[in-house]
């Protein structure tokens, strides 16, 4: 695996290195005391610039989490991928190191699913297609009604529910660790992830599509909530998720329809859900995929 | 002047007369005794059917209001009207009686105006183009930023606005009086309506265009506070306005457009001002022209 | 039954019978058309002033209502009385007569309950104190968690519950009716009224608990919902229903208290219920019950 | 100035020092490339443990602010502070450390005030009682109304506003850096603190009255919008000014009182003024100053 280099604030000493690359390194643990101290000596010692640093606590779960992003030279990346594991073997904490800037592959795309079919479908079809440039490496899902999809489309296929529909979350994440996923992609999966998994994927890697208007029509069911203030404007938001945060400051995309007084409801959902929905995420997954947006102290911007 | 006659509930007695047509008689004055029993005793003597009764106080202001809407035999139309004029002149209530059910003419409408010129020059343009089947009888402005825009159109100019813009309402209501107008459509008009002037051409008489999607944008700077939570899309809202009541019960038609983001916040209202409000306005108003749409019960409720 | 007789600007010629009294009529039916008209024609030859009129039509359900405020001379009470139950027999509307102006008697009032005992009962003792100048003729459940109460203080229990306490809401109304309900007091009584129940009792005569405060607090969880958003003044509202609008204009009384940083949600929770809310209704149904407050246009107003 | 030691985790080898104290670093700067490194390095050589680390950017306004919580060793307290110094003179950032934990001496207040007198005197003559355990040591104004209340107090006035009330943000913290200020308390101060400022004193520095209950009613005339909804309870909010936030979460007190139906506006904000704003500021700061409360992660968490 080979990362771009890009160059930032050439040096005045040419005869050092000077190129760089984006690394973001979250850390979870069960304790916040002893959470920032290893990761900050660590990425000191390799010479990286620290660039932001995100810390949170949940105390009545006890949970702690950070996000660092720094900057690093390439040469030191294997370093840095070695001192990850070796803090994560002596402290328990889990840790996981990206980087953004990919190169020389296709970034790596999760699909999760639960029941509808047109969103994921939609975005199997775009990376198809090449409309998305990158390569669809698994479809989870918590139950079995997008399983023919993911025949259809001949992607690995991994189900994490038990016969409730209740979602095993730490499987997901495993999954995603094994097959190196860049980007996990909510398209319509219907349960909440937990902030440690959250946390574990932080950094601008976790893209949900929520099939209304945010922030003025979060919740489960924003179809009938923006139905009954009588709107005739019905939409769909992609975005990144971060569990600290409302959701109203991570928007990538928002795609809308408009119908005229008097269409029932029915009408409505249906047409939000097989055209508005799909059309809303795939257009999302593809600037966060070509680069065209991220995530900066938990706000989009534009890098175009 | 001809209104239609509907055909409604045939009577079983078929000698007897069976058409009907659909008033609206407002009354507003200073005190609520008094105000209803003349209203209905008129109406009950016409032979007429209560569809609808809505009543308001306005008690820190000393302001009653009524909108009783009925079905009356058309031969009775000239009774009516002489009624209202009769109960007018003997209690000093302000009564108006006025019916959707136009034809063989078309509807007239008070375009009023404050700065922006694009949507009032939309409306009037779609009125020339016979998109909206309606005539413009006369503008109306507090400023004189849009008066070239009558002449141009050769459209009647008021201006009911004094040095500092601020507007005579009286003046508004009796130019609209005087100049037998059925639709008074406030295509960015920056000032507010009082509730006396809204009751006296209530029942679905008054078209406002918001630029923000309603009810989750109101106030004065709607495209800020979208771009303040990070929105990318925006839209617009032509409402009917009901003074006693949240405006997101009474939605005719709702525009939005969707921007990448890192679009600024000037770039976006550009669009909004000059391509977005424009058309929203122009289909709100072609619907309540062509008689898509009614307010019936405070509510919209579609006609077709 | 006795009322009360007020004088109300007397008439210039005193001979005539110048005391008036003020009466609700409310009138449910399955239809607008023909809603209207007989009430208003009965109120007419009676002789009454219409003092307000508020229709409504929810058309989803085929439910059509409308309250008639009118003064009327006591001598016609029996009239009024009559007249309502031909209309009644002959239209197949639901109509009922009231008076707030009750006197020689005490107001009669229907204490309804589900799981929580503190409320209900502080309205018992209060009654049987004098502090509410009530009778308590009925409790009215569906469930059986409060029966003991009703024992206890002696009054007549009904259930209106299923086994998993879904409610009969006609049999509510209809054990109103029997007993010549004046107040309706939900006591921490979990079902939701439906709008015909409300419509029937509408003007001022059913009066809830909610366990928040409002209109900032709705919903079944304001404790958590506060809690959550780390407030440290927790409330509840007494206030008057009616169902087509929010909450927020028809409180008849507040009660808060305050607690430190760290206090847990449970010790909220339970000094809520058994102190603030029991306190909170009790002094909302006194002054119902002792006339200070009234339902005028939809808003409280005060009548002292 | 002595600082206290708290024992804290003893470490399993006694001979080690097990003693340490809370600091909190704040550094504000116009570029965030560079703010975080010099920090981290410091307080890695002295020893100390990181226990947060938040940083924020402002990209707008090119204000990049950072805090850091560290639990250090008293005898390098002094080599923390000239490293700090050293810092800023080597890179511009501003730099402030302080730490929460004083002992030998009463923390130091800024008292800052607008035109209204009756919370600041409150906060005055609770200190002059000892009722807040803590040193009145300086009144800061954008206008000249309180100054007599200084002169009654004996505290030392600084006006920083023009003759139109402009405050001079900068010269706010330099009069707090130069009086050794502990806590900057907002008794109706009519300014909004820049972020800059805001940064500077980071950490549960920073005590503020709104004269609403939060969050429910923000904006500058809360009792005029809970009034308009025809609210019952009225309340004041003391919290910390964490300013990328909603105030929601920084509650330190909240005090309400509730009045009765028909109470007109005037009477409930003198009400408020007078009695309730001023007792909840007092028992805020005396929360504060007492060590009851704390900013932890940007929550307020009960130390006791």
């Amino acid at each position: 695996m080979i990362y771009a280099v890009f160059l930032q604030k050439p040096d005045p000493n040419p005869q050092e290195l000077c190129y760089s690359m984006q690394f973001i390194i979250t850390a979870v643990g069960p304790d916040h005391r002893g959470l920032a101290d290893p990761i900050v000596h660590c990425v000191t010692e390799l010479g990286a610039n620290i660039s932001e640093i995100q810390m949170f606590d949940h105390d009545e779960e006890s949970l702690f989490s950070m996000l660092t992003r720094v900057e690093l030279a390439p040469n030191r990346v294997r370093d840095l991928s070695e001192a990850a594991n070796e803090i994560s073997v002596r402290t328990g904490l889990s840790i996981r190191t990206w980087s953004p800037d990919i190169v020389d592959r296709k970034p790596r795309l999760a699909i999760c699913a639960t029941y509808r079919t047109e969103t994921p479908r939609a975005v199997l079809q775009a990376v198809q297609d090449g409309q998305i440039a990158a390569e669809a490496a698994v479809m989870i899902s918590n139950r079995q009604a997008c399983r023919s999809l993911a025949e259809e489309y001949d992607v690995p296929w991994f189900t994490i529910g038990d016969a409730e529909g209740k979602a095993d979350d730490d499987q997901l994440i495993n999954i995603c660790d094994e097959h190196q996923i860049d980007y996990i992609v909510l398209a319509r999966y219907m349960r909440i992830l937990p902030p440690s998994s959250v946390w574990k994927y932080a950094g601008g890697r976790i893209i949900n599509l929520h099939h209304g208007l945010l922030p003025s029509f979060p919740g489960m069911r924003p179809y009938h909530d923006a139905f009954a203030v009588r709107m005739l404007t019905y939409g769909a938001t992609c975005h990144f998720i971060v569990p600290e945060l409302d959701a109203g400051n991570q928007i990538i995309n928002q795609s809308t329809f408009s119908v005229p007084p008097g269409t029932p409801i029915d009408a409505i959902v249906r047409r939000g859900q097989e055209e508005n929905e799909p059309a809303c995420l795939v257009e999302g997954v593809r600037r966060v995929v070509a680069g065209e947006v991220r995530l900066h102290f938990n706000r989009i911007v534009a890098t175009a």
